[in-house]
């Protein structure tokens, strides 16, 4: 009896997400609900939130203004130049050129992102998914510039949110608002669509084996290939086109990524993620501490 | 008069595509016709063939039969099995996994892939752009693999010929047979419609400044990013996807290049240049010496 007790107070036994602890991937059902209580009241429709928990996503063609997006470009400017900012740990700057490539908590950074994460379009669509209220567990803006854009390789967030964060459910939405146009062919956006009702669990560090996890440390969080391949086939993988003011909405366990970008075209998105109020992140599942504040909040004062 | 009579000798001077000779990057324009002849009998039909005039390309959605797209992989996969090939000098593997990239001159090569080029359907398309008996300037099978395919960056085909190769006019096409599937995500071929009307000369290396032209070396024969900010404004990118066995012939000049392809899906393409037996190669115009036969080949003898 004692040695099943310990079983059952284990972490381990009680997490129903593990990931970076095994030397094998594995393929594991979500445990969760997609759009949580009866998605009532709410910006969005019944048919695009019925898209949404089959698909893991939902497109909001204009939900910017032109106006609202030329608002938002020029604070995008204006951030992008400000040198006091660019010395903040929260801006990230190219090592070669010191152009900015993404600015953290930009909703504490700007008034007018600020407004927006507040906005009914927007936070009223997460919490209408989520039901309930909810906080912002991340936001950022991103400048992805043309000619040389990196590809980003597939991977859900939740995985990292629930091994760094310790986000324990999935209970998470992101949005990102384009505010340049996303076209076939400068690394917009990729989703399989289907591909939030599979966990991934990642093949981790294996402590007693220093020599072989170093070299592999690329792979950490990143899915293997095998169950890639079994998700593309079952669900095939949409790309994300529009004009600049229009957005996506994804489950936090979108199986998701980006090709790099040679064309002329830069990309630039605002990006927030809403958790659920609870749904609020304890320890990391599978990391000796969490990420910085202002990669992963844990300020969890509801968006008014 | 001798002063006159040395410019109009020295073979600068008659060098209507200069490249890789300045400092200063150069929009120049086509001094070539790119339908040769009257284009009378061939394959193609007269809207084809117009908007190869225009455009700088066209498709053949089924080439290939099915049953031939199977050989076709079938011999590919005989190739990149075959360990005394492997060591050939026209096998490109690489570096890390030793898994085989591309094979050069497989028309000499492969019996299947000599037929396959003095096919009707094939050749016959060459001559009838090209308005003269064909030889193959180069041929090669690429495999690009699925998950870290990498990019090709812009480039148009003839600034290299011309430089390295010593192909003296814009004379020449290109034709790639998809032996998988193109899609709109694993990397296909992208190119600027109507970029093949215009030369952009590009910035080379300047003998008396070794040290800042070595550090740029990559920069060799690649278009300068204000050039392809023009080209695109003015062309648009077009992505070409099809099923396997589609093609697509492109006029030499055509800015082309690929996005990398993190998708489980590979990309395998046999590549032929057809070159006018009226337009052999002579010394490079940019180059100290000319590439290796099975890249640039100084056979001229027609396709049968």
């Amino acid at each position: 009896m004692t040695v099943l007790n310990e079983k059952l107070d284990s972490s381990a036994a009680f997490d129903d997400y593990p990931t970076r602890k095994s030397t094998e991937p594995a393929l594991l059902y979500r445990r969760d609900p997609v759009v949580w209580g009866d998605g009532g009241a709410g910006p969005i429709d019944a048919a695009d939130l019925s898209g949404f928990e089959e698909k893991g996503f939902l497109t909001v063609p204009e939900l910017l203004t032109p106006g609202e997006v030329a608002e938002c470009a020029a604070e995008l400017d204006r951030l992008a130049s400000d040198e006091t900012l660019k010395r903040d740990e929260r801006t990230v700057v190219e090592k070669d050129s010191d152009e900015v490539r993404s600015i953290f908590e930009v909703h504490k950074i700007s008034e007018l992102f600020a407004k927006l994460v507040a906005d009914p379009r927007v936070v009223g669509r997460a919490r209408q998914i989520l039901g309930s209220d909810v906080y912002v567990h991340q936001s950022r803006v991103n400048y992805k510039p043309g000619f040389r854009g990196k590809d980003f390789y597939w991977h859900s967030d939740f995985e990292t949110w629930h091994a760094e964060d310790g986000m324990p459910r999935m209970r998470a939405v992101s949005i990102s608002i384009g505010l340049t146009p996303n076209y076939l062919y400068n690394g917009s956006l990729m989703i399989m669509p289907g591909s939030h009702k599979t966990f991934v669990s990642c093949v981790g560090e294996t402590p007693e084996d220093h020599y072989r996890s170093s070299l592999k440390a690329q792979e950490i969080g990143t899915p293997d290939e095998g169950s890639l391949t079994i998700l593309a086939e079952r669900h095939g993988i949409e790309l994300f086109t529009g004009p600049a003011g229009s957005a996506t909405m994804f489950d936090c366990n979108c199986m998701h990524g980006s090709s790099g970008n040679i064309s002329p075209y830069p990309r630039s998105n605002v990006f927030v993620v809403f958790n659920s109020v609870e749904n609020t992140c304890v320890e990391p599942f599978s990391a000796p501490r969490r990420r910085p504040e202002f990669i992963a909040a844990t300020d969890f004062t509801p968006v008014a």
